[in-house]
């Protein structure tokens, strides 16, 4: 695909994603991680604005003299920028007026994309411009899941959702030898700083899950009254259980005569116990392996047993195209989509990592402490936007993002 | 008028009120004290099905059965409610469907209205409704102000506000001779709770400023330091300064070349001297009035100056009727409308206070603690609505209702 | 009495307060209200030395020059101090020191006390310094039993205080005519600034209590609900409640077998149904008075009252030269000691109160604001310290001082 | 040396910690992270009384039944237990009676470990219980200076600390060849669980400081305006130096002149430029590390250069029987004592890792997530305490212990 049908493509995923929403939709910040929906349109569309219109195109003309300041998430070498916590405080501009923002920026991308010309670095901009985007639409959908999903009226998303059957799979362990493996991305494609810089590391033998924990299998985690011993949990996570009154996954429901219910994107409905579990926390994930006598996999656990059983990420199936806004086992060792997976590791630089130069390199670089990373993607995710050495990462008492778990353990 | 007209009359001016607005005005809260704008919408409507359809019109059926918790504000006994500080988290329902249920609503209390036969008790509920919504719609304007006058783009509430010349008054200090005088209301019109036991109080001679305190003057109380010398302030306004950083009144910034600018309705304005000083706490008219060697007056000196010096309050002007949506010095000795006017007594009750039974006594009896009265309404209060011995309170912090000063002395 | 001699008596007072103490006792500071021992040590002489020795002895050596600093509390007037939410924070000066401290001050006041030749507005800034010191001893009761009170092994602060048995009175409603009184201090003797201005109010007739509110009496309360039953409650009160899950007085407990236990400076014990009620809120104060029909008097209703049944306080029999450390019922229609009582007045000016010039004017005047006012003293107060038209005042949600109830209602 | 020896050694090196204290200094909890010093004087006893005398000595008598709920730390298996948050609230037990639960726990394991007959399984308790006194008096060195060096009378630790002068070091890159390592501790001695499960990984080549960075070369960091650009932190370390408004160094004052001066354990004193730099944040060790264009070791890359270049820990001299009470370069290629050094590695399990059964299990597991490695030891370790696969952790916004940087970078 050319860079302009590509940007096209992106950019009207955005679109397809707010049709079903009402105005008031776009307009809360219920907690800080959240943001405003309209925000996510503008600062989408600022990036482009930004870095490549301004300092490239001479023809330009700035949309407003304020947007930057509105727009502008952390990239403090872009400018000054309207405080994170106070984003949700802002009632204009109004979403028709942050939509005709992205039709201007359209037209001048699309005129700017067909004239050619483009240098490598300049092209390398905006395809990160088309993953910033991409990974602001998932975000898209988790703050949409959250702002509609604490409603005490619980409207659905999209009323178009059907229940998916899951396919019960048959659940293995899939061996890994120890050896020496390369870590890391090294082609010519588009990938984030933080995958870069190729190095090796030696793994020890070990066994990983061939399939996501399900809802079932969480449900027995619950009954045994794991919530409620701190012996299961890391010290953070039990004071984050009590303080939270912490019971269950983010949005489930324990109705009388006991039945879990969970708000889902397709409205309010009865947990399914097949299903991948989803929208848990690092603490959560953790407590769950011990108890399970088993452990989460370090990410490069995870890369190399990727690599082996799930190599073709675009034979997959469970991403944002395939338009089930759930999490749904579908095909065998699929390590793609669905939920991302909690790992063991912490989120630290590779060997040789340089953040690149100029504000650009404060996109991952600067969150590498406090965090932990996950894998794969999920059912939120574009297809064309995730790899084996795709590194996500959040803090561990996060868990409005699709997160779930894969299971190892030692030989 | 009959009660069917005051209805139809109040109703309406909620949605004069709306008319300049874009929906996603509706939706946020910025602050605990500010509710979202269609949380007032379905609030008071709320008032009219809960407390006259519902126990009286047997015809009547509840709109929607989740409604109730939604806009139960702080009546204990009228049921459950939404956590307070967390409406600004709802965008259901939409604004659409609250006028929808407005509409509803009207439709029902106009049949009830007109089919008579309508208890004497009940009548007094409707009209406590009417001046209940009278309340929100202040607060509304209020709200309004706060959630467009914090944007950095300055966005107006209305285009159409004109720059009214204020007339400056001879200012003048009007004696009251010291002697027993009756206090609180003893006619046969509406009134709250919080103002009947008339009851007789002494007062020492005094002598009470014919003029509001104008923003000219207060620019002199900034120049000479105030805001910077702790012995003018009282020591939890003097913390509250420090922790907030307050230079100003809200509202207020200083532009380049020292002058003052300030977030008005109709948009961003240079601060007009003459004008009535407004959005103050009673922290900084506390100070002021040290500064200034004066004192506020006690809320009884207030209403036996008012009584005396502005009898009627039908003849006076500046009033949300009025349109101007500012305050503005219009006519000599008038104590009503323009601003609150911050009194030097606390919120307790008088002598034979008793609320009444019901949830309709929740209405200001729990609120008689670390709260001050102010008197005389505002630009933004109905002008059927106030009365000499009116008792609004607020806590002494708070400074985005429309508050200003009156000052008095000993003689 | 001479100066020389009050002084040595009160500062022998505080001495006698502290023998029974430990070293560690002196040093923990568990809530901001609740300052160190050593630091009431330190401040009260820092008293003598900044507003008498220093400006006043020219042969006075400063003590220490950091000292100054250590030992300001909030006169902004008087130099910078540390902060007052981290005194606790402080292990040097040694309590060792502190006494070498007090015992330099006080060689030199006993000199300067013997030079004589004092001006009269000096002799007022020393009796001044001796009232400050015994409120400082009040609070250091307050203090002591707010940390050994909350120790889990209860220590006593005396091993030799006996069980007084309470005298159990006859309860009366004592009358009061309508009329005009005489409210605040017009003699000669020492009196603090803002009972000052005395003044002319009307009281219309009213009853009061001729005894103090019994344990006994609130174990009903606490058995009828009343801690679960938001309708007896100020609105802010219940927010209270609900907070800090409060469910009796503060240093109650209730035992296996539902009996009442509290701690009092004699140890643990089991709460003695006829004693005063101690350690209240004015929340829980205003709500019993409410759940009992009755209402709490205002401070002028009280004067009042006070002056007509209770006019001579040397009389009085419950103060700290008592030694009880307790409240207790001993005499009929005693307004004095045993416990402060809660009136329904917040703490505002009276008419013609002006503060003194000067850092001394910071010593009453800047907190009025969200504060009630607390009349007669209590078991901790000294003899010769208290009137009837004294005013204390503190926070509505404070309930570590001795704080109980004297019924009021109306005829 | 026999365990009756080292019980010996190790307790009376706790008692020489205290000599120089004053009774104020063992009581007060300025912060969360500092416990009281009687606290862990109590707490160390309690490990003995535990998990030694109470299930293995059936002559014990407990000393007292509520002192295992005062002095419990974090071992919710071992029961219930005081707030850790409220441990400065407590002013009994005193520290004599401390001292007299400390002799008389030690006359019991005098006797006990006497008599012999000890179980293998008993016998690493005990020395378990000796490596947590000593992690403790490591922690009580902290919360002195933290105690004593933000009291504005700075008073001195010890009298008796000389300037040592510090040998400037010729500075070195260590080389450091890739390959594969053997990392974690497999011998017979003592060994904490989270350093067990030795395991290969592998390292590309690198280098590493042969020294430590100095004061110095931080103030050339500072005057180069590092800590007011964003650019050179970390997100969450540029927040905590905006919120905290961090400038240096913890201790550290900028005096009249601009020359840099702090606070000792030897009282407060100029910053000596070639003494290794204490009291660092690892966001700060990250900055700098950016700054200087390095980075720091991982801690598989610390362990392995320090079996290579610093073998004989026996040899290395500046630990706390030093008596120095501060860093110090003292030789070549010292990887021991001075100061912990912060990793580039967040503290997660290694790949076998598994907790012990029971309470003991809790030690070090539990904490995994969110903290940092710091590897060495410091001027306060115990030299007998320390290993080259010893794993200390801290939060990264922590810096009251004695912290300092290594520097590595690639080849």
């Amino acid at each position: 695909m050319s860079l302009l049908e590509t940007y096209k493509q992106v950019r009207s995923h955005t679109e397809y994603l707010c049709e079903p929403l009402e105005i008031e939709d776009f307009v809360v910040q219920p907690v800080l991680d959240v943001s405003p929906l309209k925000w996510h349109l503008g600062h989408t569309t600022w990036f482009f604005e930004t870095f490549v219109l301004k300092p490239n195109d001479h023809n330009y003309k700035e949309f407003h003299p304020k947007y930057p300041y509105l727009f502008n998430s952390y990239y403090v070498s872009a400018g000054d920028r309207w405080e994170r916590a106070s984003r949700g405080q802002l009632t204009r501009p109004t979403v028709k007026e942050i939509f005709d923002y992205r039709k201007y920026v359209d037209q001048a991308m699309h005129q700017f994309l067909s004239d050619g010309n483009i240098s490598e670095e300049l092209k390398n901009v905006i395809i990160l411009g088309f993953n910033h985007e991409q990974q602001h639409q998932e975000l898209f959908l988790y703050d949409i899941k959250r702002i509609l999903g604490d409603n005490p009226l619980y409207p659905s998303y999209r009323e178009d959702l059907k229940e998916t059957k899951a396919i019960n799979e048959k659940f293995e362990w899939l061996k890994m030898d120890e050896g020496i493996y390369d870590i890391g991305f090294d082609g010519a494609g588009f990938h984030f700083d933080n995958e870069r810089g190729k190095h090796k590391v030696f793994l020890h033998e070990f066994q990983i899950a061939s399939a996501l924990v399900t809802n079932g299998e969480f449900i027995e985690f619950i009954k045994d009254g794991a919530y409620r011993d701190p012996m299961l949990w890391l010290s953070e996570g039990w004071d984050w259980v009590q303080k939270n009154e912490v019971n269950a996954p983010r949005y489930w429901h324990q109705e009388d005569g006991g039945e879990w219910w969970n708000y889902t994107l397709g409205g309010y409905r009865k947990v399914s116990d097949d299903d991948p579990l989803c929208h848990i926390s690092y603490y959560e994930a953790d407590a769950f392996a011990r108890w399970k006598n088993g452990r989460l996999p370090t990410e490069q656990e995870w890369e190399v047993a990727c690599n082996m059983y799930s190599p073709n990420v675009l034979l997959k199936t469970n991403f944002v195209d395939n338009r089930q806004f759930k999490p749904i086992q579908t095909s065998d060792y699929d390590f793609f989509g669905n939920v991302w997976e909690w790992t063991a590791s912490a989120y630290t630089a590779y060997p040789y990592y340089r953040p690149p130069k100029g504000a650009l390199g404060e996109y991952n670089g600067k969150f590498m402490v406090n965090q932990m990373v996950l894998r794969g993607g999920s059912f939120g995710t574009s297809r064309n936007h995730i790899r084996s050495t795709y590194r996500n990462f959040f803090h561990p008492h996060l868990r409005w993002m699709f997160s779930g778990i894969r299971l190892a353990k030692h030989i």
